[in-house]
């Protein structure tokens, strides 16, 4: 049986089509009857057993072997393997591995400095964590101390991790099974053109309203009770839900007008994934905190943080920050940012992944669209774009319902698995393909995999009205 | 000015002794502009800049070097830098340094592995975290889901971590700043026999009384609504309290008696530090879950997680666990684990632990109680051990009152600082020093290490009416 929690999360791990193996290795052996994985059931789960993985591709204990368009978690944004950064992470391995969070070191400010130079504005201070929910349970500490205030104001169809703090601030269903959480969340609705919350017909108008509804949301609940608004600049696995031209601009105006602190989570769309540092920068919209994990140092060490505005910061000058953890600026994971943030430079791959955007993924996502009839719509940026496969394009009905599972996610499984029989490893999520690829693909790689998906949607169209 | 939050974590990094160093290097100008550390405030803390360490030792810039006493924070303990755990994670960089969760791989299959199986009774499957909090969070997730109820009874005086849940669920006041917290937490107070909450004479009697007060306390709050128990198996961060003999299998008792869930979070006590591999093993208690995380890879790469029993796995064998983060069973930190393991067995490091700390530790601390005035308790296991220092032996006053910050703590301050001057980088907390070394201290460096701590108690004496 197929999995409800890892399908919603493109985790369609186990695909049906895979051949029994008759002597299951002492990987698979172990795994079946030691480990939980996330979101997952494990009586019927068949993970692929990695046994390697290169650049753009990873393959099986058994050679199978796939172009890599998830990029794991949307974390490998360098690819797997890059040999600078696992010298990198050799040579700080050899040189210090671990210090206690009070201490100093020259991984950690070393990483510090260099995100505090990419982060925009007067984003000077790092506070670092293991990954993402840590990141926002701080953000969230940082924003409530700040203000004085208690509520946060978060978006439905966001994710921002599975701590008490972050799964209460997360708008998706993954939250439903840890509730009632903790109190002082209030919950918005963002703009999102195609499925408009707000009966609105284009993006400019989607904009407009949704920032009415946001202003009034936050008079409703009290502006001087308000602490933050948190939400991801680019939502990531609720869709890639690219914020129309203004809308970050006003709830900057918003929280500039009530005092309100801008939290702005780019564990997902940060360090490269939109073809910028930092996704605000598209909009030249400076939060007052910055939530990063993933792409700080493509996964390859557990890293993440807050870079907190100097105001915030001053805070924290001579009263003691109330939070921490053992892990704190951990020197193996920082070494990896510093090489991690070296590669992007080198390679020029923040502007590789905006022009592979541009010129690739974006146009042959659309001519796709014109092809077939289950793709309702199509958007994106950057390394950064979502295919939505609808059953019927005039009622936008998707191909599978909202938060299925237990068969009645059929059709996007076997979508996925047509892909996966083609050697793509998608990442499916609710009746969504994310393409989400290592920014280092190469661009013969990234045609194929696009041709791929184009084969795969035929098995889509066969669901769908047309 | 010292850090309040950070002395209360043993965190007296900045000390007032230090010579200012003219021009900061690098390192130290980074860090003081650009990272926020854990528990303190940036405007005038001074840490030691970490240049290098090895084995219970480690140094700054300036070639100042420590004996570690503090095992960083009690997480480094086959000590820095072990060449076995190096080349294991070196190894495992140059394999495959990071997949998405819902993969399997060697390494994470064969840590779960060997956790499974050091771990008591049918606790045999392991969710992966990357630290000890998020541990927390995921256990108290189990035990909910698991007993279909929502209240957890946590003690006072303990720590969990810093996110919403595990803050929530800490005793000690540094969850003062984040409350209010998720609803649900039931506090209560556990067994110290050095400063009874139920006026007891000794022992035996603490552990009676102690369990009564929580049969009623289950009693009070409806056995019917309460999900778990949670509790550190031997008290770390406040005070090194180890419950009297009996007091763990009465709370496993009330446990099976009302159907709750016991959970042992055995982040800091776990792997080792007791003398055991479970801190439980000592009072061969079976608990639902436990909570691990610092000794399993000695903090090498974050890493934490639950380790289930089978009853509480059986709910996840066709229902989707709710609960995720990106880096779970990481296989970097995972080859941490492999390898720190094999170096407890190989190096025979548990037993080693119980028996420095009943031969050498335990005596040697005794001695000075009997010496110095201001040492109102000693007690301990393992490599894990606290002297309480008092101003009256007679009273139990403190050397400084509870939660002291900001000079009110300045008789501690000078006792940390007169080891720290001596070449030992002690563990203050409080009114304590906690006696933390790593497991592989070699015995001329431990007596030597208790031989400082003995000279610098003469201070401590100072304030005490003796
Ligand atoms: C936007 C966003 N925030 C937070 C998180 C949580 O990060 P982690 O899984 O490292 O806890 C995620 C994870 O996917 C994310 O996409
Ligand atoms: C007993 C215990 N539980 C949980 C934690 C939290 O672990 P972490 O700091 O890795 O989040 C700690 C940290 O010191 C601890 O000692």
């Amino acid at each position: 049986m197929r999995d409800a929690g890892a399908e919603r999360l493109g985790m369609d791990a186990a695909t049906p089509t895979d051949p029994v193996v008759p002597i299951a290795s002492a990987a698979r052996r172990n795994d079946a009857r030691h480990v939980l994985h996330p979101w997952s059931s494990h009586g019927a789960l068949r993970p692929v057993v990695v046994a390697g993985a290169d650049g753009a591709h990873f393959w099986d204990e058994d050679g199978r072997r796939w172009l890599d368009f998830s990029s794991q978690l949307v974390n490998t944004n360098v690819g797997h393997q890059h040999p600078k950064l696992i010298a990198a992470i050799k040579a700080q391995a050899d040189k210090l591995c671990t210090v206690a969070p009070y201490h100093a070191n020259e991984a950690t400010s070393e990483a510090a400095r260099l995100i505090a130079e990419l982060a925009p504005g007067d984003l000077n201070r790092v506070f670092f964590t293991n990954g993402g929910a840590e990141a926002i349970e701080n953000a969230i500490r940082m924003a409530r101390l700040h203000t004085g205030r208690h509520k946060i104001l978060a978006a439905y169809r966001s994710y921002h991790g599975a701590t008490a703090g972050a799964i209460a601030a997360t708008g998706d269903p993954r939250r439903w099974a840890s509730e009632p959480g903790p109190p002082g969340i209030v919950r918005f609705w963002g703009p999102y053109p195609y499925r408009s919350a707000f009966h609105a017909t284009d993006a400019a108008q989607e904009c407009e309203r949704a920032l009415a509804h946001l202003a009034d949301t936050i008079m409703a609940e009290g502006a001087q009770n308000v602490a933050a608004i948190l939400l991801e600049t680019v939502v990531g696995a609720n869709g890639i839900l690219v914020p129309p031209d203004g809308y970050l601009q006003g709830v900057r105006a918003l929280c500039d007008a009530h005092g309100i602190a801008m939290i702005a989570d780019e564990v997902m769309a940060g360090f490269g994934r939109c073809g910028e540092w930092f996704a605000v920068d598209r909009w030249n919209v400076v939060p007052d905190l910055i939530t990063f994990a993933k792409g700080v140092n493509s996964g390859y060490v557990p890293l993440g943080g807050v870079i907190m505005s100097d105001a915030i910061a001053a805070d924290f000058a001579t009263r003691a920050y109330p939070g921490g953890l053992t892990y704190s600026g951990h020197p193996l994971a920082c070494a990896a940012a510093v090489a991690c943030i070296g590669i992007y430079k080198e390679e020029g791959l923040i502007d590789r992944a905006r022009a592979l955007g541009e010129d690739i993924v974006g146009p042959a996502l659309q001519a796709m669209q014109a092809r077939h009839p289950s793709v309702g719509d199509v958007r994106g940026l950057g390394l950064f774009w979502a295919i939505e496969l609808v059953r019927d394009r005039d009622t936008h009905e998707p191909l599978v319902p909202f938060n299925a599972s237990g068969g009645a996610d059929a059709a996007m499984a076997e979508f996925a698995a047509a892909c996966k029989r083609r050697g793509l490893w998608p990442f499916v999520a609710g009746n969504r393909l994310h393409i989400v690829p290592p920014l280092i693909v190469g661009e013969q790689d990234l045609r194929e995999g696009l041709a791929i998906v184009d084969e795969a949607l035929d098995i889509a169209d066969r669901h769908s009205v047309g």
